[in-house]
C-alpha cells in the first residue's frame, strides 16, 4: 500500500480508518473510566535502563535506543506501555492507597517484528489494576475487557481463551528434577503428548484438558488434586462474570505470550480474526524498594481490532454551496450533520465525497 | 517532580491532568470532524531522508535519528506531524480532489529542547486544509482555531495575533539591496526603529502599524501602497470573522515562529499564559513531482493550554460496597457516575478518592 514511501513495518492510517482508530480508543478509555480508571500519559522515550529493568526481558532488546545529548546517557522509545504504568503506580503514584486503577493507550514503537506480527508502530490501548490480583479484582478486569469491546462496537463473536501460566510450576516443581521439569514445560508447549508421557504420563490429561471452558475444568479439577482447587475455583468465578453469549475456553498450559503472567491469564479473540485481540492477566510490578506489587490488566491491539471492520462509521457528509449562513451550518453541525463548506465556486459535494447537499437550505441526498 | 526518573525534558501527566488532555484533543478533533475533517495518523517514525525534505531545515536537525536494522537506512521520530501530513496529502491521498481537510493528534519528540520550550516529549493537535490558501480557506481555519478552544471548555480570553510574514519580501525585494534588504529584515525583527531608519526611513511606520487591529490596519494600509492592498482585505475578512470576544492584534512584520508561513500567520494566546498556547497560517506543501501546493493550517500546544486549567472536570466517583449488584451499578454509570467497586471489605470511600458512596442503593455525599 505505502509504496515504499515508509519503511517495512510502518504505516498510515488513513481516512476513515485512523477515524475508527480514534472512536476505538475513546470507547475503552470511556468505558474505563465509568469503571473509575483514571488515564495516565508517559512520555514516548525514557532511560533505557528503566525500561530494562521493567520490561520482561524480550522487549527490551525490541526497543529503539539514542544517546540523549542532555543527560550523555541511553534513552528508549517505548516498546510496550505496560511497563510505564507500572513505574508510574510504583513511583509517582506509590503513595497512593491501593488499588490504583489506570488507563492508558498511545503509540508504541519495536525496532525489530517478528514474522507474525510485522508491525513495528502500533497503537496499545489498556488498563491496570495495581495492588491486587484477587479473584474480585480479575473479574472487574476480564468483565470490563469484554464491555470495553461491546462499547466499541462488537456485538457478537467474542471469545476468551484462559490460561493457567504458572500451573506446572504448583504441580511439578516439588515433584520433579529440575531437567525433567524443564523438559515438562517444554514438551507441553509443543502440546507433545508422547514426549510428556516419556517424562511422567501422570501430566498428560493435561494436554487432553483444554478446549471448553467447562469440560476442560472438569478434567483438570480431576487431575490437579488440592493444590489447585482455590484456583480453579477463582478462575470459574471469572467466567461466570461473563455471561453466556462470551464463548470460554481454557488452554492451562498454553504460556506463550504469558511470559510474565501469573495464575491466570487471557487471550480476547474475535470470530473472523486470526489472532488475538487482546490480552492480559495477573503479574506483578515493582516497587520503589524492589519487592513485588500483585496487578491486573489488559491491552487491547487496536490494528487487529480494526482489521475486523469494528467501529466503522458510515460516512455522512453534508455540502455547503458558496454563501452558505454560517449560522445555519452550526445549526446542521449542531443537529450531528457534518459539514463541507464550499470555498470556491468549483467545489462539488462529490469532489468533496458528500453524501448530501444542502439545497433550497435543506440537506438532500446527492445521486452516485 | 519527576525526581529524576525522567530524562530532562519529559514528563508523566498523571490523574486528573492526562484525562483533560485527552479531552481536548477530542473536543479539538471533534469540531474538525463536524467541519468534514477526517482524522490521519501516520507513524511515530519515517525515513530520515523523508522528513528532511519535508521539515523547515532546522526541525529534522531537531530529530531523534537510529538505523533501521530492516532497511539498513536512518529513521527520525517525528518531531513534528505537519510535515507527515503534507506528505500523507501529496502522495497517498495526492489523487482526492483539492481541497483535503485532515486532522491529527499525537506525540512528538524533540532531541534537543530550546530554552523557551524545555519539553521534548508533547503532544500536537492540528487541522491542515490542503489545496487552497485563499482568504474563505483561510477565514475556515483560523475560525475553526477558535471554535475549537470553545468547545475544549476555554470561555473567554482567547487573543489571535496576525503577521504578514512575507510582507518585506513583497514591499522591499524589487527596492533594496540584497544586503540592504536583510539588514532590514534584521531590524524589523529586532523591533529597532533607529536601526530601520538608518537603512530606508521609508520603512519605519511598519513598526509603528503594530497593535490593536483596527489601527495597525489603517496605519499599514496608510503606508503599503497597492501591491499589499488585496491582502491586507484579506486579513480584514478573515478577522472579521471571528466576532466580538475574540481580542485580535496584528504585528505585520513578526517573522518568528513563522518560518515556513507565507501570506499570512496567527498565534493564539488565552488570557493568563504567558506564550502562544497554538500558531497557524497558510504555507505550501511539496507534490510527488517536487512542485509546490498551498496549504492551510493550524497546530495547538496542549501542554500550554492544559496549563492554564483548560478542561479540567471535577471529579465525581461514587464507591459501590463490596456486593453491590452488577446491575445497579451499570445503571448508575449509564446516569453518568464514574463507579469504584470495593474489591475486599478494607476498601474505603476516602481511600478511593471518592467524593459519594452507595447507601441504602442511593448515592450519598462522603464527608471529607
Amino acid at each position: 500500500m505505502s509504496g515504499g514511501l515508509l519503511p517495512e513495518g510502518f504505516h498510515d492510517r488513513l481516512p476513515p480508518m485512523a477515524g475508527a482508530a480514534s472512536r476505538l480508543e475513546r470507547a475503552v478509555l470511556d468505558v474505563a473510566h465509568g469503571h473509575g480508571y483514571e488515564q495516565v500519559d508517559p512520555p514516548l522515550a525514557e532511560f533505557e535502563d528503566s525500561f530494562a529493568a521493567r520490561l520482561k526481558s524480550g522487549s527490551a532488546r525490541d526497543a529503539v535506543r539514542f544517546v540523549d545529548p542532555v543527560s550523555q546517557r541511553t534513552l528508549a522509545i517505548r516498546p510496550d506501555m505496560t511497563a510505564q504504568i507500572g513505574r508510574i503506580a510504583a513511583t509517582r503514584m506509590g503513595h497512593h492507597p491501593r488499588p490504583v486503577r489506570l488507563s492508558y493507550a498511545g503509540p508504541v514503537l519495536k525496532l525489530r517484528a517478528t514474522e507474525l506480527k510485522p508491525e513495528r508502530a502500533q497503537r496499545q490501548i489498556g488498563v491496570e489494576l495495581i495492588g491486587l490480583d484477587s479473584v474480585a479484582a480479575a473479574r472487574e478486569v476480564v468483565t470490563l475487557a469484554v464491555e470495553a469491546l461491546r462499547a466499541a462496537g462488537v456485538e457478537d463473536g467474542i471469545a476468551i481463551d484462559f490460561t493457567l501460566p504458572d500451573l506446572i510450576d504448583i504441580m511439578a516443581a516439588d515433584t520433579l528434577t529440575a531437567a525433567d521439569f524443564a523438559a515438562l514445560r517444554d514438551r507441553l508447549d509443543a502440546k507433545d503428548a508422547a514426549g510428556v508421557a516419556a517424562i511422567d504420563a501422570s501430566y498428560l490429561p493435561l494436554i487432553a484438558a483444554a478446549g471448553p471452558f467447562e469440560p476442560a475444568m472438569a478434567k483438570l479439577r480431576a487431575i490437579s488434586g488440592d493444590a489447585l482447587a482455590s484456583r480453579l475455583d477463582g478462575l470459574a468465578a471469572i467466567a461466570e462474570g461473563l455471561g453466556g453469549d462470551v464463548a470460554v475456553t481454557l488452554d492451562p498450559t498454553e504460556r506463550h505470550g504469558f511470559e510474565y503472567q501469573r495464575w491466570f491469564g487471557f487471550s480476547l479473540f474475535l470470530s473472523g480474526g486470526r489472532g488475538p485481540i487482546g490480552r492480559g492477566g495477573a503479574y506483578t510490578i515493582l516497587r520503589g524498594d524492589c519487592s513485588e506489587e500483585p496487578a491486573v490488566g489488559f491491552s487491547l491491539y487496536a490494528d487487529a481490532i480494526l482489521a475486523l471492520g469494528v467501529g466503522q462509521d458510515e460516512r455522512r457528509r453534508l455540502f455547503l454551496p458558496i454563501g452558505t449562513d454560517p449560522a445555519r451550518a452550526a445549526e446542521l453541525r449542531a443537529a450531528g450533520w457534518v459539514t463541507v463548506q464550499a470555498l470556491d465556486g468549483d467545489d462539488t459535494p462529490e469532489a468533496q465525497l458528500c453524501t448530501h447537499a444542502l439545497r433550497s437550505g435543506e440537506p438532500a441526498a446527492v445521486n452516485r
